[in-house]
């Protein structure tokens, strides 16, 4: 292969892109814009070398400690868990949670051998332990595995006493409920306030 | 900014990709592939580095000549003129083409400023001094910039004494009547054969 054709192949690695799309990367990057290939390739090498994981909420941090965790101004009683960084970051973004965060490496996925010791499970009941935690607020997805993952995490907190809660069902904000599922019509009236 | 968000704000220099995609790529290789990550540090930088152009068709090639220029088993008679190495590629791959190519730069613009001589027609002009020539097919893009470029160089080539052909317009092989558009069946229809 020579460098072109490995760079294609390279670019495949990256979620979503394909032969097709690769190639037309790789054409664009080289015909268009070198500088941006440049930074590109620093950017990778500076991020794979320099980012790690906070040894507190495990998201994404250079240093020991995330900038979220080092920041003391939070409250202490809330400890919402997700499943990626993505997940941390959209939760943040809303701006209304003022809680810590807990980052499992994925959900469980029985069929893959995922259970609770690979996403996590036990870092987390090492972290409720710590500090005057009032609340785990289970904010996994609400896929099939995102809610069994959100089942594992709440028997192993009950079975150590702590609370746990999960983000509201319901129809989201701005649909029509003409368009809306049955099961999330359904769960939006058993959960109604 | 921090090694994350300068690696998604790098990630954005590649086309078709925005915030949101970034975001997502640079999460994916850090949590789930950092080999990936470094594989494609390196294949940008040696890509940057070893990729040039060919120095007479100039399409990308880390040789001085490309392996198409330096194939004298091909039909010296033709050459294809394309707008980027992606057309060509594309034209290679027909497998139905025995001849030699000449990349353009890209394609007339005026409203970019962007004329014959940015898209290398000088070059071009020289390229078909060269050797026993008897036929350019122009074969840009159909679209109006494309034809404009088509327009462009049949016009040089002309004062030069150079036959030169476009690629047929016509109907998509697979493709029923009905759903194509009524330009292309006015083309087809005065095309016919």
């Amino acid at each position: 292969m020579n460098a072109l054709e490995q760079l294609i192949d390279a670019l495949r690695c990256l979620p979503g892109v394909g032969q097709k799309s690769a190639q037309r990367m790789a054409y664009h990057l080289l015909q268009h814009d070198r500088a941006g290939a440049v930074r590109l390739s620093e950017a990778l090498r500076a991020a794979g070398e320099r980012v790690g994981h906070c040894e507190r909420c495990y998201t994404f941090s250079e240093a020991g400690l995330c900038e979220i965790c080092r920041d003391d101004g939070r409250d202490a009683r809330l400890l919402a868990v997700v499943e990626t960084p993505a997940d941390q970051a959209a939760l943040e973004r809303t701006g209304s949670y003022r809680g810590y965060y807990f980052v499992l490496q994925g959900r469980v996925s029985p069929l893959d051998g995922i259970g609770g010791r690979e996403i996590g499970v036990r870092q987390l009941l090492e972290r409720v332990q710590d500090g005057p935690l009032e609340e785990v607020i289970l904010a996994t997805s609400f896929t099939a595995e995102g809610e069994a993952t959100a089942h594992v995490l709440a028997q192993a907190l009950r079975s150590r006493g702590v609370k746990s809660t999960r983000l509201a069902r319901g129809v989201p904000v701005g649909s029509e409920l003409e368009y809306v599922d049955l099961g999330t019509i359904a769960h939006a009236l058993v959960d109604r306030r």
